[in-house]
């Protein structure tokens, strides 16, 4: 059964995902609403939806509301939208962070409707441009406490990432928010700390861009990601990300050490350590 | 004029440059030198080159040689094939680390014949079954302190670069080592320290590489480089990349205090600052 779907936040994410709904036939009428118009005129434009509406009439008319906003706005939409929700709608949203989106809204008497979700997945562009089809295959996907939505909107929900192609993985939102910590924001925030540390060279060293090569391009790509989806991550998950940082700052602080002391058979077991990550990688 | 060529190192950077060469017509014939009789066997089998000799009968056989060891090795070989160099040939290294070959060599009396060379290019895979047609082409290449070896000398290595496809950029073995610490060394050791911080977090949470995406990938690749090629690299570059890695932990330490005192204009300054990168890598 074909659905109508909203899609709240025309960006690369929920952009892919209308695409994608759209091809496989899931969604028969995408609904698209955005902050700016300009990014609604885009999406219609590059039809990644059908309609542009009013976020509160598109969610009355829809089978399932994606939430797919930056996350300070997320905080701020999700319980607005729970009150609007239709009978039988779903809402999910697939941000960042999970822990503070359901804290929001945990005695909301429509919470059963919400699914937390967050798709592994994304480049570092971002608004209706960046979004292409085929960018959620085969990676995971992730569905918060699902113990406290209706079986039914879960299975709604895992539906949307089967026809996506993402892998489907259970879990709580806690330990969601640290994992993601480490396998994601944490990369973030060491790639954004390449990028400033570099432009600061650049002041007295105008040709110091000349020299980069694939491997820095690929260490500092993360650094062009927008502030303004990554400013509320940090701020909404900086319970895990804080105690990472500390254990990201002392390996690297030990690294530093080893070649200060010239211990080097020491720097060389971190380095075959790290040389692991080659077999983790490759396995997934 | 078509040349004989020797390369000592059948790895990734060798390994490609012999490939290059030899399409481009500016190799008649290649020699392959390795200490590993399993990576000359492969070279042979690849097609890479189109013999195996020792190593002082490849060097007395060639119009040029190709030094493209681990930096720990050229140290330890860049004098013994001075000794050896016939007349009118010329030796270039290709080692990401410049002031400390050429310190080792500054007093040897073929020095005029040795062109310090380092082409801004490389994968995280290693040996010659990880060498590739076109690696060099359009990336930046560096001839260090060219006053210091034979004009004809340098003219013959920036063919070699030009057959390459490579943009030749020719600098101060000093600045060399500094600006290649800020653009390719602290990526690699930041990534390291990287890698080392999921796996130690994965003792107790097995399923943590389950939920990594591709920007996890794109920040950790370059800790798969070999152990081999890297440490003597750090090794020998301490002096500037110990001052880089207290700059580095110093803007990560920043950021984390914004974070930690909910500085979150100061953050979104920072973040925005780190953006500016997108434009510093379009333009090259």
């Amino acid at each position: 059964m074909s659905k109508t779907i909203s899609v709240i936040g025309l960006g690369l994410i929920g952009g892919s995902m209308a695409l994608d709904l759209k091809k496989s036939g899931f969604a028969s009428k995408i609904i698209g609403v955005d902050k700016s118009k300009f990014h609604e005129k885009q999406a219609m434009e590059l039809s990644i939806v059908n309609t542009i509406m009013p976020i509160e009439e598109a969610i009355r008319a829809s089978d399932l509301t994606i939430l797919s906003t930056p996350v300070d706005a997320s905080m701020k939409l999700l319980p607005h939208i729970l009150d609007i929700l239709p009978s039988n709608s779903v809402l999910m949203d697939v941000g960042s962070t999970k822990s503070s989106l359901i804290e929001k809204v945990k005695d909301h008497p429509n919470r059963k409707f919400y699914v937390p979700s967050h798709p592994m997945a994304g480049t570092e562009y971002s608004g209706p441009s960046a979004a292409f089809h085929g960018l959620f295959k085969d990676r995971a996907a992730i569905i918060c406490n699902s113990e406290d939505s209706f079986p039914k909107a879960v299975h709604l929900v895992s539906e949307v990432y089967d026809h996506l192609g993402s892998r489907l993985i259970l879990m709580d939102a806690e330990a969601h928010d640290e994992h993601v910590g480490y396998v994601s924001h944490l990369s973030h925030a060491i790639s954004y700390a390449l990028a400033v540390s570099v432009l600061e060279k650049e002041k007295d060293d105008a040709a110091i861009f000349n020299l980069a090569s694939g491997g820095f391009a690929s260490t500092v790509r993360l650094a062009k990601s927008s502030v303004d989806m990554w400013l509320p991550i940090f701020e909404q998950n900086s319970k895990y990300i804080l105690p990472i940082l500390d254990t990201y700052l002392d390996k690297l602080t030990e690294f530093k050490s080893y070649l200060e002391r010239g211990e080097m058979e020491h720097l060389y077991e971190f380095i075959k350590e790290a040389n692991r990550i080659n077999d983790k990688l490759e396995k997934k």
